[in-house]
């Protein structure tokens, strides 16, 4: 399984995503799933993958190969960034097709992308290109896309992001989404790739890529943590509670744990 | 859909369900999920129940007519609380096995509870019970069950629910986890029902049935909110906003909405 996720707000464009591959429960790998396609000053692309391996790199591969054979279309050419969309698309079904026509009935060489960047003199802007090559953008009042595992990180996203929230929040607003995930479902891993693109910059934007074991990951798993327990300790008693004066505070529930 | 959960801690259990049911997305009702059996100073059951709404009616009626009937075996009668949830398995089973020797190929009547209580002189005990009649209980490190749409919720649970959580915490804590499910899914939805049993009481419980317009349930969740941001706001910077002394605090991100 995956989790990604992208998240546009006005300062830009945050993209993350997890490291976990498998192939059944007992054939598990870690493979980033995070490509990025930038010519600084004219154009800036980042590919997050999901679904079939084999088609996932294959994608990555020819969208390489048109930018670098300088074809067209190619991302480097291609004038409007729905176009560019539509041309991840198309490579995703062509493959998709080509795969099955050699492979045997049954198997499934689906894959499903999270496509966002920006176009010098355009807006910037994210989309989720379905199996079928189609695809669709963020909503207005929830300015996200996710794709893969992607219930347990959806409750922070829905409370907190919106347009107007700035970029580095949401950037932490990400990591949490992606952390809390992590550690509720043993199919999505570390590392996490997160890459923050300030609008108009025309440049590869903030790449990190955080291990289990980063010290600003963990802190900010701690952190968050200790938030989640504050917040709780802040909610309202229950009626009786006021009565009987037995109001308590939680107190080191939820330790700090290794992140996997 | 349903959201249902159980919890179960040192100083007792805690049950809590929504109440939409759904057959078909233009189909949508609102009954209890949540069925108390109580003799008090002898013993004290709660069934949580998801599933097929004929089968979880009849399997409820069942119990009940056995009960008054003091039948053997019944809730009424059965010596131990492992036996009461293979009887409500039981139940379970043949009332879906009689549905569908009447049914049409292709109908779906299975059904799935959370059964949970305490006989005197026992230790309290909680049980996830499949369509399939058999049944587990909780594990130690994460003391609780949850059945329906369990991913939304489940973050919050996992970082907060141990053994040692004081009751009234665990009560709040699976409010917040049942409104963060209705926050991100349409088939989950009030009336929110919460049931705090006391271990040892032998009673029914605290008892609360709270529509979205309840002031406590809207006063919890807009402080979940607040603390939510509050939270974020916490979590440590990244490096460079320390330089370029970027950091800026969410507001009103996350305003107060209805709950449904």
């Amino acid at each position: 399984m995956t989790y990604c996720l992208a998240i546009k707000v006005d300062e830009g464009l945050v993209f993350a995503s997890d490291s976990r591959t498998n192939a059944g429960v007992d054939n598990i790998s870690t493979y980033s799933k995070m490509h990025n396609f930038s010519w600084p000053g004219n154009r800036s692309f980042v590919l997050l993958s999901s679904g079939n391996l084999a088609t996932t790199q294959a994608v990555v591969r020819r969208i390489r190969a048109d930018a670098e054979g300088a074809v067209n279309p190619s991302l480097q050419t291609i004038s409007d960034i729905n176009a560019a969309a539509n041309y991840v698309g198309k490579i995703s079904t062509d493959i998709q097709r080509a795969q099955a026509e050699r492979g045997t009935a049954g198997s499934n060489f689906e894959a499903t992308f999270i496509f966002g960047g920006q176009i010098a003199g355009q807006a910037p802007a994210i989309f989720l290109i379905y199996p079928q090559g189609n695809y669709i953008h963020e909503s207005t009042e929830y300015p996200f896309l996710q794709m893969g595992e992607t219930k347990y990180g959806k409750p922070i996203l829905d409370r907190v992001i919106r347009s107007n929230t700035q970029l580095e929040l949401a950037g932490r607003c990400a990591l949490v989404s992606i952390n809390s995930t992590i550690r509720s479902n043993l199919t999505v891993g570390p590392p996490v790739e997160l890459l923050m693109y300030k609008k108009d910059s025309l440049g590869e934007g903030r790449h990190m890529v955080l291990t289990e074991h980063d010290p600003y990951y963990r802190g900010l798993s701690d952190a968050w943590s200790e938030g989640i327990r504050h917040a709780l300790n802040g909610l309202p008693p229950f009626e009786w509670e006021y009565e009987h004066k037995t109001v308590q505070l939680v107190q080191g529930a939820a330790p700090s744990q290794t992140m996997g």
